[in-house]
């Protein structure tokens, strides 16, 4: 990390830095841990992008990190788990007066001194299930050919789908629950839908747009049910969302994404709906997602009587899930998957 | 942010993070900037997940960003650019004897107090050009139909493709540029292709491992010039290219991930080869990446004599591109795009 620059170039753009005037906020991505700010540096139009680093992983910076933290300021506690921001600390020898006693002190200084620079979450005691949660699982990348969805993938899915396990689902559709949540329902049962805020959406910000369709129809369990003939439905449904999230949130209806999940968290078929500025992260990635108009264009290509049964299709699966454990790891040992026991 | 938390226990919590002792790092994501940590405190097993906060993005935090820097460190500069590892200070009135004499200075505090907190780039003086680069362009979703691609978008694609700007990729292919990065070649002139690690690769972490594969036929401008018949060669590609990575860089055959852009940013037929641990971004999002096994599927799907210039594609453009000014902003306001000028 040593520097190549000469010593007076480098010590001329390090002061220079701390004389950027801000203009304004130009841009903030990578979850608000990146932002380009525009401004002036002696009258001269500047820019200053600024990025959190990411943790160093050895063991002598993590074994440190708890105690270079300061200003440990708790926000909640429940059970076993408490959550925090804290910001760092300076060492000890730099500076003898650092301690707590800064706490809540709002000096004359700006806002950035006291902004917080960590979130903590703790789990104290935890469990092994709780190391097993936070412990990456292996993913492996299979292809599900239509023969090994009829064979197993399908009857698999019909287990998932076993009372009680979507009842919550028809709850919502009958307006028995989560009503407060219920963005908009369009009360048609072939046609209809119930629009719901995604769990991961703050429900602020509209670039961060994130909801969900539950459709009325209980018989397309995933996108493999769906056929040629239902490319007209789903281009309505599409139209139709659009047309919505446009009058609810005023946005255009070229700046939504909607795309399909598959396998999906749960077997009634749903579709997600993002903003197209929305930073994009795993729920978006192929190999889990995909897009509606693809499953659209697929639809129409394969023609009549066909239908997403009849395509291969590739997806991520995490050793250790029910499927992995049923199904894939089976099929990758060389075994015959036990529908029996599904 | 006020905590709910009676005030015993907020003091409790807050003193035991000081307490954790590390035993080991158990994983890291989110670009690095979140990680979790298995230990004990008081000899009980304890989880603590550490994050990196986003910025605030009110105007009294960014005015007073640039001064509330410390050990401002800068690590090169060309030009008008020079780019930095830095610290955040605390208040002067809080440390009255804050200043630049720590730099350098590692006393025998852990590491966790010299980590760098941010990472900086600056562009200074800066242009309308930069300013332009910077400002998130808005995206626009659309839908390409199979008539849309005859009529606009392949005599796009060929005005692209104009020389010289695909003359680097006949270079590597024909092994005059570039050799110290090609990883693998296969010679075929048909079935062969050339391997390379993606720009934004570290060349170091195999989770995060990213290559693109350039294949050695010129014929295949974009996923659209692929036809039925070219499934049995895309297998036999994606097969032999997992075959490689392996023998490479150890990574099992269902633990890499294939995927194509569309619209590709050159239009030489290239497939995007990632680790399926790797973090996924925009690079791998439905509306821009496509599987190379949901293609595949397509194309044995459409059946004899079709490919998947007889599909309906949708895909994000931003507004300003050159794709967009040509021609999905002139079909946007009800015009007819002018072939002749592409």
């Amino acid at each position: 990390m040593a520097s190549t620059t000469p010593p007076d170039v480098a010590a001329r753009v390090e002061a220079s830095i701390r004389r950027f005037k801000l203009t304004r906020l130009l841009s903030q991505d990578q979850a608000g841990r990146r932002i380009t700010l525009l401004g002036t540096i002696d009258d001269l139009p500047a820019l200053l992008l600024a990025e959190r680093a990411a943790f160093a992983v050895d063991n002598a910076y993590l074994s440190s990190f708890p105690t270079s933290l300061s200003r440990i300021k708790n926000l909640g506690a429940n059970d076993v788990y408490a959550w925090f921001l804290a910001n760092r600390a300076f060492p000890s020898s730099s500076y003898p007066s650092h301690g707590e006693k800064d706490e809540g002190e709002e000096g004359e200084d700006g806002d950035a001194f006291h902004a917080p620079d960590f979130k903590l979450s703790l789990i104290h005691p935890c469990t092994p299930k709780h190391v097993a949660k936070y412990t990456p699982a292996p993913l492996r990348l299979v292809t599900e050919t239509p023969a090994v969805y009829a064979a197993y993938i399908r009857p698999w899915i019909a287990a998932q789908r076993a009372p009680p396990a979507l009842a919550w689902i028809a709850n919502i559709l009958a307006g028995t629950s989560e009503q407060d949540d219920v963005l908009h329902r369009n009360a048609d049962p072939q046609r209809g839908f119930v629009l719901l805020p995604d769990l991961n959406w703050d429900r602020k910000s509209v670039a961060g747009l994130h909801l969900l369709v539950l459709v009325a129809r209980s018989d397309v369990w995933s996108m493999r049910d769906l056929q040629h003939g239902d490319a007209a439905w789903l281009r309505g449904l599409s139209a139709d969302v659009r047309r919505t999230v446009g009058e609810l949130y005023g946005v255009d209806e070229d700046q939504v994404k909607l795309y399909v999940h598959y396998q999906p968290t749960y077997h009634h078929f749903h579709v997600h709906v993002v903003h197209v500025q929305a930073e994009a992260g795993a729920t978006q990635a192929v190999g889990k997602a995909v897009l509606l108009e693809s499953v659209v264009g697929m639809l129409e290509a394969v023609g009549e009587g066909r239908g997403m049964a009849d395509v291969s299709v590739a997806y991520t699966v995490s050793e250790g899930s029910g499927i992995w454990d049923k199904v894939w790891g089976v099929l990758k040992d060389g075994g015959v998957p036990d529908v029996s026991k599904f």
